[in-house]
């Protein structure tokens, strides 16, 4: 139980074992099946998730009704709303998983238990938000691209493991174009690769 | 002296009078003018910047040689590329004053020491990573708007402080579009307030 994270955590930071049980003991472990929302629109986010296998995503339905996916999450990444938690607002988004999933629930008050007795999963934390944060602004920068295209090369160059995973119409929605386009780009690729 | 960071820090968690003089004794304030680079694309990033007064950006050159900005930093913002920075690697971004600024510079090894022996210090930067990263798919989300129309008036709502402060073409350039359309969105908020 947990060892997927224990083992996340000791690539960022040093843990003793004794700290370890205690996180351990501190979260725990549960399936969601394909589909299944784990956060609602307008609800007040409170826990952040921890992806032991499978994957998540984080969307948004606009004006038009189209959802929008705005992030992924697949093994050892985590997935929260910021916004909603730290200001207790409701969320923006929606948090559901892709396909079935393991995930790590750390609710609000266990992570501030966790950060006021183990300080080094402060510190795992810090440097994970600076990965994400950059990773985010990677992605404005590819938004930013002339070209639907040169968008989609961008993103495969940098996440090709992303572009294997996840369904082709949400990575298209990840990317703002048509499924149909999409699957036009993938061909282009795999017929340069052969 | 650095009056700024511990309040802001203050904002965040609390801090002993001995740790703000210890934080204040390690960091330095320094002036920069209007354009000047405190990052150059393919430079190594090892600093991390406080705005205390005035206006930073970030930006790389796409392959049509246009300036693209993907994030600026006000009053009590960090800027850094953290892929850079925590890699070792040269940055794809260049960060620039906006117009004449001070700043408290942050070295990697400071940082270092100022984490290890102030927790709050941490837990400082924790908040202002999940707010930072936040605000970044905050962004996200604007950037599939289907009209600029759309993105300008969402970043208006959420930002209206940089909507009056950045220069016209800079927020153009954030927004993805021309300075002559952004000027014709602006008119037509202008005429809708009064």
């Amino acid at each position: 139980m947990s060892r997927e994270l224990i083992q996340h955590i000791r690539q960022f930071t040093e843990l003793t074992d004794d700290q370890a049980d205690f996180i351990t003991a501190s979260v725990s472990e549960r399936k969601v099946l394909k589909k299944e929302l784990l956060l609602t629109t307008g609800d007040i986010c409170r826990v952040n998730y921890f992806v032991v296998s499978g994957c998540l995503r984080m969307f948004f339905t606009d004006e038009q009704g189209m959802e929008r996916t705005i992030q992924f999450a697949i093994e050892n990444w985590w997935m929260t709303d910021y916004t909603s938690k730290d200001r207790n607002v409701p969320s923006q988004y929606s948090i559901q998983a892709v396909e079935d999933s393991m995930v790590i629930s750390l609710d609000n008050e266990t992570s501030e238990k966790l950060f006021a007795t183990v300080p080094a999963f402060e510190t795992y934390f810090r440097k994970i938000l600076q990965r994400a944060y950059a990773a985010s602004l990677f992605r404005i920068g590819l938004l930013y691209s002339r070209s639907k295209e040169e968008m989609f090369f961008g993103f495969q160059l940098k996440y090709p493991e992303f572009v294997q995973r996840v369904p082709q119409y949400m990575l298209a929605s990840l990317l703002g174009m048509t499924p149909e386009y999409l699957s036009e780009l993938r061909k282009k690729t795999d017929s340069s690769v052969s």
